[in-house]
């Protein structure tokens, strides 16, 4: 049995490593993608594009050409990981869960519990709320189960 | 010509009723539609079922309550306005723009400038972002033009 | 706030009168549905049609005659609150749940903590677990909050 | 021509196998899937996320990890075979023959001539009712004849 | 309760009427829609528009005329009800009727003993088979039960 | 039998009047629905929102503001009727009709005999081709015939 | 460029031997694929399964053991051929096209010139009328041209 | 990372030449898919069928048989690209971007300067506006990048 699992949001840690070397481990069948996680590549996903001074457009171009590579996956992925972080807004993770509870597609949440009464609604549609990357490897290891 | 419009996001401002007062004045055929925003009993949605000791799952029960209200007007409105503040994770409101994204339902996005980069996925998938109230309001009568 | 409110399951005890009740001494503008729960007309819906000997296409001519009604209803209400009694096997509820889990219409199931275990599934993916109709008639009036 | 079949219901007797082995003899190219058919296992299988004291909690955290490996396997298949043995409630597998119903899924149902009245929802909704694995693999034969 | 019933099919006999009349008496609040049933009118649908020789295009033109009446109205519909009579080849009420099965709309047939055989795949997705017009009335009888 | 169709395309003449006096005439049910006509006004959409210097991000922001009112028209509508006119290159008119193609959502066009090669993939997905505002009242008239 | 084209309709003539040698001889990267073609076995589909006296109910179970086949096939095809010869009623042929129409799913007829006007709604669904095998697979040699 | 790109649009320059050869340069894992871009060849796709004198007719054929690749080639695709040249209508070009639009499909522009006005609703609903075949190249790179 495989699985291919999307892993979104906070881009400036090691989670998604954590997570593919725990599953290469378990010897887990799994393909893992993910949005484009060089942050400074991500924001100037569209400046090949029409220049522009503003920074609302500059940043609206980008985020364009990152969401043609994002819906992409998500529509293809058969779980999603969604990880908030301890920095920034991470506007888009929360989105990227909305996207996914829209579209009936699984999806399971990372975070530690200090977040966890404004993550209510975002944990909520959730399959599973995990802690720690081990939780995750461990939640695909029994869905993947023989 | 009439529109259901859905107030997604902060609520503890006066920003929906300065919306409702605008459309008011200006004459418009529009039904607005919210959330519950009495903060205390929005936490306490699901405190009359189950009974439970942890926060996660008493924050687990209340927002699936809630979302059978908020996903249900969603889905019943023509336009959803998302307003981001100034206080507040409001990853609820993202998760909602990510929804109306997914079901190709549209929305507009009411925030300041100084969070325009980390809502830029955000953005990027709205039909406007708009600063102020009087701004939403403006693009209501032209939507509904006679 | 308007909602439309399909009741499915377990015919044999008062509790959709019990629900009904209720939401009309809270003043709730909520529109009530139903199967047909009169249990043997039910069991000769298609007793007009085809004559046949056989207790298994009686059943089966019986029961699509019965889903016209069924998904129909289902199909346009707002939310479903699925009841298991303690007397039969009450599959056509889990069927009516999970129909309503594919389709991503919410609903709320409705029975006593003894058959928790059993009915884990159901109750994942619903949105609440009630135990009285009392506290169907409190979900209502918080998702229905002027 | 080949199938996927996901094999649904009754986790403890020796059904799954049968239909295997039948189809392995027949020389068919099918595929098939399962739920884990290991009890104690599906019962944990979110006991390695949030701790919890509460039944209710123990079975809703492992039914929706459970969920995301069968619905997806439900929505891979090509058709689903949904098994009702002589114990238990088995609410999950009428559960997922009204989730296999709202998609459109074919399924067919396997179980004994006593619980046909019971389940006339679930049967009628079927494109087959089985009474022996061999029947299961007579209809797997014959659906995918060269 | 009330219900949108469309009647497809054989356009040369007075069943349309005798359901109507049968509804009537009964009581039920039924709206009844139909194609254009002036055979000689319906033939002549696009004439209107380009003049063509050929009797492929001429068909051709005046069929997508009447598809914009019955593809709408079939949608909007509750129920379906697909008339076979004993002349003309009727490949449209047939192609109506597989058409409500891809969308999952609830259909119900009306047809002699004698082509039950040929109307078998027809018949295997309908809801119901019904021989006179007092059967389907007392099917909307059962089905709009209060 | 009432219809709601929307008038999609040109803007500079008096084609969508003549039809509503046509329909009226004929004492049709037919609810008309249409983009801003004001062309001045209808690039202006989006001025009230960023300022830009951009013409590209300009126009950007004003047709997404359009698009707000003119998909949810087309959605709510039964039939489209898209003009091409003999000036302008009507993109968004061509935009339209694709926009419906995919939909499943029936639409007419109108437009000289001239420009029947260039529309050819336009009018190979539409109901009908109209070359006159008549010719569209008429198919009216025969679509909404008692 | 490859394609899976389905064989529908009229199973007493070599119809689909010719179409299948025709793009075998053009070089054609096309998988065939179509119902049991066998008439008997075909009628016989479902009587290994609940014996029944009724014809009714004989023809209604193996049409639903057939419908497992053919309605999988036509879902994972590119382009049906909907075959109707000068023979039976063929009203599953006209059904498989009404079922394709739903779905937005491309097929093309096959058939003589003297049932054109009966067949008109059916064509004017399809992307192509075809009178000879020679023109079906002149139209897949186009439509699958490098 | 793979991904299947639609080159829809103008047909008499060598922009498909272009951006399949820089892909290639970058090493991407790309699969250009395309309408038949034999002018003559596709204006001709449906002379093997009906015989008509008519310029409509013989246009209204030919579209229908070039749509069978065209629709299916572009849900098949991960991203399309639409070209805009200067010269001819272009309206399939349109018809295709609003095709897309409403599928939630993502596509790119292709197009000059001087024709932004006239395309905004068609830039409006794309993921970017590129006026050179190096900026498709270089999107295709970003979206691809390992």
């Amino acid at each position: 049995m495989s699985f291919i699992v999307y892993l979104s949001g906070e881009i400036h840690t090691e989670w998604r490593a954590e997570v593919q070397r725990g599953a290469e481990a378990a010897g887990l069948d799994v393909t893992f993608t993910a949005p484009v996680t060089d942050h400074p590549a991500s924001d100037a996903a569209g400046d090949h594009l029409v220049k522009t001074e503003s920074q609302f457009w500059r940043d609206h171009q980008s985020a364009k050409v990152n969401a043609i590579r994002t819906r992409t996956l998500i529509e293809k992925s058969d779980l999603v990981v969604v990880r908030f972080g301890d920095k920034y807004k991470q506007w888009n993770a929360a989105f990227d869960a909305g996207y996914c509870a829209a579209l009936g597609k699984p999806y399971v949440t990372l975070h530690d519990t200090d977040i966890v009464h404004p993550l209510k609604e975002v944990d909520a549609a959730a399959q599973a709320w995990c802690t720690t990357t081990d939780q995750v490897v461990e939640t695909l290891k029994y869905v993947l189960k023989a």
